[in-house]
């Protein structure tokens, strides 16, 4: 059934990943409901694969059912379940219609909905993470990578409760983000890996495939490991809640990442700030009455969607609940569950577009960090003296920051000029003397520091 | 654009919304991106009118606009949309394309994006609210009014922490839905009539607008009032977000009534319980496995579409927050905002089918009531006993019980039994003595306060 | 039992709270345990003055009780509690004690635990409600009003985006909160007048009460009207729970304004920026190494607290949720309301102080606002030549704030040079053209907007 | 300062915690504020050994920090703070006093508070989970694990929703969830490992610590090896907050596993159901008017506490976000951490309690087992005619389950009365035709199942 995109209702459809190419090619075959299906199927096939392996049905009903499988369309099942309001029986019933008698009994073979629902949705999300997910954020990695790289030199003030405090380097403050989306990475990976399939009948206890197995439990594996997963130690009618909550738990810290770094650039384009800018196209309004505005549009969109999404593990926690061996009140919900992924997604190819071309004034942030220079010197001034045996260095530099501010003039001159304090100057290495001075040298170890992290990233994950 | 619905992701669009030839009819005027635009162009078209009656343009051009909101497509918009990259700008263009060069400097004059796009959702919000929530909200009000009085004698168990308390009826317990339906259907109404909208500008000092007019707060109303909206007292580029926070939280509010109505009678469909039944067609099929199952799945799909939209309200609360004037990180979660209402309003239609059709087993309830019969009576007779001045009444009542338990036989019977006791019954009145002997006469006034429910918000909702 | 603070586990109770003086002096009678222990007492005794009123028991019974409620102890309950692991039970023992063999029976006769509990909230709530959070917001709502009157033409750059956009005042800007907090105040208190009580027992079908009296619904409504509350107009054991839901709505909303309002507050403190300040006490440290640095703590504590109990509305709306005529598990999580009741009134007595104390520099809001202010004329110039014919206006003055950033020259003088714009220019009436020479005084009607919205919640808050 | 515990405002203070020895015992030295000074410390001592190690300041000087460390008291920490309005200051400033001119300036040097904050909660966090959580949550497992095996064989019948589907066995049941909370345990124990301490200065450039160190990551990693922490990768002010939200989701998942466990317990309460029973004390008072009832308020009170605990995942989320090396908008929200974790571990000691007393109706099992053993046995059936050639053999069973109904004999009976059935029944091995005549022989390798879950678990935990 066509519809039109603007009939839909949901944002990801009529706009965020149904009018976006590049998110449909990269998503579809994992999150829409015909993926959905294809991906039951598969399951089922699985199965009667192993059927005939182990002699339960000849191998010419599993080829049977596999051609089956590759015709059954997502009309045809749709159709069936208006009729008997049953979503997974009716893909059943739609592939018995196309085998032959013989062949009919074994689809579906002692296995419950479930079986298939859980074992598909968790093929589908591993493969969704591998295929789409994992490749975007690494994309996104290696351009924070190389920004970090590229402006690790690059002078800029340490901002703390929005205040100037003491200078770093752009790169420097690039490279927590590869750092923290880093560990977002092998997280999603680890969870993604662990997501268990199951194939134990209607309450978990293997009731009808023991029928016919002496070890059920070795039966879904083999079952599972046609799909390349693993078996849930222990299930019910569904698979334990927790391990997709853990993905979804890792999607969300990963959301939370880019909302963060969307909310530094946001600022950093701020009119009094101005020390980035996301890359305008020549024909692109900036404001429908305002035409001089260039607004931050896309970081703004990334915190939104995350605003719209992060809330939705509420849900993954209230879907822990199932009472007994299950009751159905997760089934709607989780139909939900790729929508967060999608939004991601989304953000990734977002962020990897306008970090890609992030245009950065050195200038700028030279003149910002110059706003208060005198006042940066008052930490290692405060410091040093301290360290060299001044018995009241802090209030002392307190004190001729306040000069320094009255006069107009640097504070690392005032230092020098002060009598009582050339005692403790004098046995300053130079080195510590230079920061004084010059105190944009104050960065620590902010270019090495932003190296490091970008190379002990690259090697995690293989970039 | 047409798309397979199959290829959607959002499983309003291809399950519950776009499937659902009812739920499109009812809702694809206010909901849709399609809808979204026609209500944007409408405040455009207003905005016109008004300039057309207060002389700034000549009536001609306001009818040019018009004209030409009539024929803009969504499509065009989109095109113009991906050229520049700003959502109402592409609006705006579309229209002064199809007008003349006198009239296209009256498009959307004075005025910035989000007073068009707040506006009208303002405008949008009350619609719907009107012509599709609170109609389908108050069918179901009126199907729970029929059965809480169809069931207003019907004797149930009264059940706290799901073990059995008193009795009342089970008319009484429907009509504490009732009741609480009520009070969100009020609450609802009154959110929606409060949305205001703004024509102030682009931080919301009305900068442009009072350079042709005196009082542009005056000329404000006047556009508003050709949408039938009231004009926030104050707005900055956006209009106070905490109005619609308030219609959204009534919606869950009202969407949380259902929830646990739907668990109610999920319990009450239990196998060891068997009050309650859904009606289920004859080809429905209950289990993929198990023939003889009849799931209460239109319960739990209320329940679960409940926990996937419920948590939405954190998205509400965070969209307070906006920077200064604005910023625009609450521009893409406002795009979702349509679907809590979607899934609100699947939930009524489902509740109004199961509900209408509820099957309730009255034998069954009574036999539940007499399983522990006897034990039922032991609070009016302790409390009958104590009022006589019984100075052990709880004591002697317990012991009593467990001679009940002990012998299998009704506590009354054992109560007039008691030689001690006797002094006090002899004073009882006969109705008071009535209670001891047929405990599930113990109803207290349920059916006349379910009539009572049930006749106070027929009136007060003009059913 | 005394505990040092320093051992409590909550926030609350070793810092923001238990060791405010200000604050336990507020809200100890309504929120502390042994506040609930009082309320639930009150409620037992205004039953029992009226069943002495309609005869059921002597007016001495009911003076017994009303003493012995003036002396239980809240560690006597505990002790009891502690060995019949009943919360209610144990109250209702301790008062038990206190009277005669005769008043005896009339404690809590005919009641349920959770008339008494839920009765108790809702006059808690109530209170608390009236005699401290409304007072407290009342207050600061006329500090914002008067600094919104102080700054009413204090000039300002507006910013959406973070961009610069068009002059407003300061005043104006603050009076978007007197407005948005002005609203929240009216809900609060419409909410806190609508909590219902009950008196309808342990299904809420007056079946202990309806073996006294014929119309149990008059006596639960004398009963609450000593209390000065209305009762629901139906409720199983507990009342219904969406009129609570509502207060705590509105609490949030009120709490997300704060919390915008201190965001605000915390970027106009930017070092860049420099906007306004929190007044620092001679003796406090901004920074434990950098002694420079003032920070805007306040108004970060305040978005942080916000941060940590807006959340709790999840929890609301789960609670909405009771089995039946209910389940217990609502009970612990409603202990925890009133904790952001606190927490908010710990956020209005913060920014009473500092938005009190705020200090604005208007030399600093001038030199921003003048950052740019040739681009800020550029909507007004649009808009003007567009309204007297120019037939491609954005374009034109599109390219002549290009020429003004070229050559670092005002737009408005530009404007007035430009020869091909002489022929629309002759036509402005010179309000107009003021606007365009002195882009400054393009704030609409900024002024007397902040000065109506002030009056108009003056008024209606009688402030 | 001495406060009465009923003063306080938060049911963790005055009941749930501050009340009971065993929690305080077990978690006072982690969770108190006074636990939370002692940890800060503890960082200022490692520090200044470190210091002292590699020659910065002599041997003594350490010495007396760490003698310092033993005597300074939360009291004078707060007084200070009261002074200088700034927490960690306070801290440093009491160490200060208490030690000689010449350690003074060692105490804190070249920290910023969050160095000591951030590295101070990683250690609590830590050592609360190793010590308090981890135990517990293993001896609940331990628990579980016996009750798995007890129970291994009890015949119980499976319920999918609510409905009756197969049979399993109770310890089957229970199995799942010493699988579900053995996950969780390995979650948290590397969440809790994971946790990162910082010694990287204002910005997390090591601006001051480089003044005097070459390798001040070196020295970052010594000092944090004093107190078994790694170090952040790289950290801004602040450490990066994905480990601690980790473990906080760690937690939550253990807690909706509890839920989860309770709702079950709860359900198996219900009258109608019977199976298993919290035990009861003598005195203790089910209902205040209802003597004779026995609620299962111990399962209620955890369901309860995790809807109150659950949603403080949102904050979690929300404080990943922090502008630029950091804004202060986390801190008091983090004050609250361990608030949930007093939770957890509140409902981990509840649960102990009762499910290591809960008492199992067996013949209740095996009644409520039998209510609907026919239909029981219509899955085998269906699926071993099937199996062996019966070409529609889900109808045919579908039409014996109606005409088992209908005489209310077993569905196996008339299944090996059917003639048409014969020839297929004739080929089914013993195994099966048992099955059919014996279905509550149907419960696949429940047992068997149960027995290896608990195996493998114990084998992972050790226990």
């Amino acid at each position: 059934m066509n519809i039109n995109v603007y009939d839909c209702v949901s944002p990801l459809d009529f706009r965020y990943y149904g009018q976006d190419a590049r998110m449909r090619e990269l998503l579809a075959p994992y999150v829409s409901e015909r993926a959905r299906l294809k991906s039951e199927v598969a399951v089922e096939v699985a199965l009667v694969r192993v059927l005939a392996r182990r002699g339960i049905c000849p191998p010419e009903v599993a080829d049977e059912v596999a051609a089956a499988a590759e015709q059954v369309t997502v009309e045809e099942v749709a159709e069936e379940e208006a009729r008997i309001q049953h979503n997974t029986r009716a893909m059943v019933n739609c592939l018995q219609r196309r085998v032959s008698d013989r062949a009919r009994p074994f689809v579906h073979f002692t296995t419950t909905s479930f079986d298939v629902v859980d074992t598909a949705r968790a093929w589908l999300f591993r493969e969704v993470t591998h295929k789409a997910v994992l490749p975007e954020i690494l994309k996104l990695e290696r351009i924070l990578i190389d920004l970090a790289l590229r402006e690790k030199d690059t002078l800029q003030i340490g901002r703390t409760h929005g205040q100037h405090a003491v200078p770093l380097t752009f790169g420097f403050a690039i490279a927590q983000y590869v750092n923290r989306l880093g560990t977002c990475i092998e997280k999603i990976r680890q969870a993604a890996d662990a997501l268990p399939g199951k194939i134990s009948g209607a309450v978990g206890a293997y009731n009808a495939s023991s029928l016919f197995f002496d070890d059920p439990v070795a039966f879904e594996a083999e079952v599972l490991g046609e799909l390349g997963l693993p078996a849930a130690l222990a299930s019910t009618q569904i698979v334990p809640p927790e391990p997709l909550a853990d993905l979804m738990h890792s999607f969300t810290l990963a959301f939370g990442v880019l909302a963060n770094l969307a909310d530094d650039m946001r600022h950093l384009q701020r009119t009094e700030i101005g020390e980035v800018g996301e890359e305008f196209g020549d024909a692109q309004v900036g404001s429908s009455t305002m035409p001089h505005k260039r607004n931050p549009w896309n970081f703004e969109n990334v915190k939104s969607l995350w605003k719209a999404f992060m809330p939705r593990m509420v849900t993954i926690y209230l879907d822990q609940i199932s009472e007994h061996q299950r009751d159905l009140s997760n089934s709607a919900s989780q139909r939900f569950l790729p929508e967060p992924l999608v939004a991601l997604v989304n953000a990734l190819l977002r962020l990897q577009r306008v970090m890609g071309r992030l245009v950065t004034d050195r200038e700028r942030m030279a003149q910002n960090l110059a706003l208060t220079r005198g006042l940066i010197a008052a930490e290692p001034a405060y410091i040093l003296l301290a360290a060299y045996g001044h018995s009241d260095a802090h209030e002392r530099v307190r004190r001729l920051t306040l000069d320094a501010q009255a006069s107009g003039r640097p504070l690392g001159d005032l230092l020098f000029e002060a009598e009582d304090l050339k005692p403790y100057l004098d046995r300053f290495p130079d080195k510590q003397k230079q920061v004084l001075l010059h105190p944009e040298q104050y960065t620590g170890i902010a270019a090495r520091k932003a190296e490091q992290v970008c190379e002990t990233w690259r090697q995690r994950l293989g970039l």
